[in-house]
């Protein structure tokens, strides 16, 4: 164990909040290692790099000798959507289970270490609760305080139902943490209320009550918007190499930082060195490099990050695409934006017919590719590096 | 089984409400015996007439030849309360619940047919339940519901806590008529929530819905609050004959008649016969013997009813009661009144010292018996008739 400052100071890296946080100094004072929870949907994974800055986190606990319990919150998803109003959330077989379980594991071992990594599925005990037991824990909690929840809160005074059920679940992810004897609870800020009820409930069971750490939730690529799939503004960390490479050198300079906190592994002061560096002129392109290929080293391997990086130069850096260019943003209606409106609204070309023109010359290109299709429809939620002719760029995010 | 109007008529007989009335007459109309639930607390009993109201409504079912089911609510009263903050409400063991069984047995079957009455416990179904099928039961209602239910209301709007787990026990309740597939569920004006939430999950579980009966509450001695213990104005279903009757021939002739309506078995045609006979000028007292006979009957035996009787002519009628007397009613301070300023304020004697002096001389009664004590402090929530000398008599209500 590395002393209890440091300890701190990493655990408190890109964090929302820790509450309370005297409680972990004392946890980390007695020098053991700690129990470190956090649940995971049971559903099919397809984890973005959004997903990982808590599984970062997590490794980051392992790395101070602490042991992660991943919980997999089988119980709620076995029982399906017991209101029969969603058809698409049919209850999962034990099968389906087990199936997504080991997805999870060949997609978080990129980050975490097995050996420090305990896998639970909280069927587990939860599938042997009876009635008795449940209605014990219920009886510990109010609806006044259930119905402080955000979102309850919202739902109660607009009107919109709220199941009975529903307030059971924030109690089942309370008792988990009771079986667990856990530490410490990670989960995204949208996750405090039912993380408290975790410590409450061990309290109530005799038990010292878990540090809760809440994390933020990443931007996308757009660095405006949480990053996620329908938005389509996300790194998927199954996404291949060149792709994740360049994604990343897509990113704003000031995303650019977010990322470094939340995403990489390198010591804190190594990035503020850099942030003075860039203050006194050296090309932040250089250092986004560096991110792009730890990021692309982490889910694929060293090797394929110096191919893509060596690939991303080939299209970029021959083509001598500027460190400095527009940057702009333009609003797609239904999802789509037209590559010859993009190139005239961008201020690429004075006209569409221009644009097709440049387009069917082999004199267009989208992050350093020529465009072949002058009907091509952009996606919204996509931030790319246009080009035309030899001098004429802009990084234009379409929304 | 007799007819549909007739027992349509029987059946609505003194009740609050049937909803619907229509599905009572499609099963009345079936000719076959239908299933009555009535669901009584698990705790010891100790029952007053007012309790009888609900199952004289049973009986009344019973004659029709209907099966009547008992059920002892054990379940919840085996868990004691979870909450922890009531130290008066300790888990009942399954010794005690037989136990109070057995007294309820002892006590009802004065009233129900034990051939025609099964007596169930819902532990026995609610006691093998899972977390999971409380949960499934719990994701059909919702918390906005919950919350219109009166008492519920009340105290989320006065920020009076209310436990989760007490939004669970209506379930429980309304899912013993799933497991009873009960026709037609009785209960008092204040189950009438709970009494419909066990249609809700008949239909959610493929059944045809109960029918609910809502009986009202019967008013105490003084006609005014519901008879309760705790007010002192209950009749006890095993007070001793004498008391019995004479707090019967205490009441006031319009109670008399909710009496007649709520607590005795004779006909409504013989009981509108006796009011149209009182209105042509007969004695209500002759009527009101009548109940008191019936009912200490039904409690105690034919043989106690004629001595109860004989009693009562012996004290009262002997000392010429006038059938007419002032009536009022007098607030106690610290729930009791001063003889000897009741029997002043009562307009009876002209001061307090009048009263003791009158009291010592053995010429001051209470429902024609000697009062010894001219100390004594008259109950609130008593109503009796109070008589100094031979000529002045009042029927005197403390409250």
């Amino acid at each position: 164990m590395t002393d209890v400052t440091a300890s701190l100071d990493l655990i408190k890296r890109g964090i929302e909040e820790v509450l309370p946080e005297a409680l972990l100094i004392k946890k980390l004072q007695r020098g053991k290692p700690l129990k470190i929870k956090a649940g995971f949907d049971p559903t099919a994974p397809d984890l973005h790099i959004g997903h990982t800055v808590l599984i970062n986190k997590l490794r980051q606990f392992q790395e101070l000798g602490h042991e992660v319990i991943f919980l997999i919150g089988d119980f709620t998803g076995m029982i399906g959507d017991p209101t029969g109003k969603s058809a698409t959330r049919p209850p999962l077989t034990r099968e389906e289970v087990i199936e997504n379980a080991k997805t999870y594991e060949h997609q978080i071992f990129k980050i975490l270490d097995p050996t420090k990594t305990t896998v639970l599925f909280n069927s587990s005990w939860m599938g042997e609760m009876s009635a008795v037991d449940l209605i014990q824990l219920a009886a510990k909690h109010t609806v006044a305080r259930m119905l402080e929840r955000d979102d309850f809160n919202k739902r109660y005074t607009s009107g919109m139902p709220i199941a009975v059920h529903e307030f059971l679940y924030p109690l089942i992810q309370g008792y988990d943490s009771v079986v667990l004897n856990a530490d410490v609870e990670l989960g995204g800020t949208d996750q405090k209320f039912n993380l408290l009820v975790g410590r409450q409930l061990q309290e109530a069971h005799g038990q010292e009550p878990q540090v809760v750490i809440t994390l933020p939730i990443l931007e996308g690529l757009d660095g405006v918007q949480k990053m996620s799939k329908s938005l389509n503004n996300y790194i998927g960390i199954t996404d291949a190499p060149e792709e994740m490479f360049g994604k990343i050198m897509s990113i704003s300079d000031e995303l650019m930082w977010r990322y470094y906190e939340l995403l990489s592994f390198r010591p804190m002061d190594e990035i503020e060195d850099w942030k003075r560096a860039v203050a006194q002129g050296e090309n932040p392109r250089d250092i986004k490099i560096r991110l792009a290929q730890e990021l692309v080293e982490r889910f694929h391997s060293r090797e394929s990050a110096t191919k893509a990086h060596e690939a991303f130069v080939a299209r970029f850096q021959k083509g001598r695409m500027p460190d400095e260019m527009p940057e702009l943003r333009l609003e797609a209606a239904n999802g789509g934006y037209p590559i010859a409106n993009l190139l005239k609204d961008g201020g690429l070309v004075k006209s569409t017919s221009e644009a097709i023109r440049m387009i069917k010359q082999g004199a267009a290109r989208i992050d350093g590719e020529k465009i072949s299709d002058h009907s091509l429809m952009v996606e919204a939620g996509t931030t790319r590096v246009y080009q035309v002719g030899k001098h004429r760029f802009a990084r234009i995010s379409v929304q």
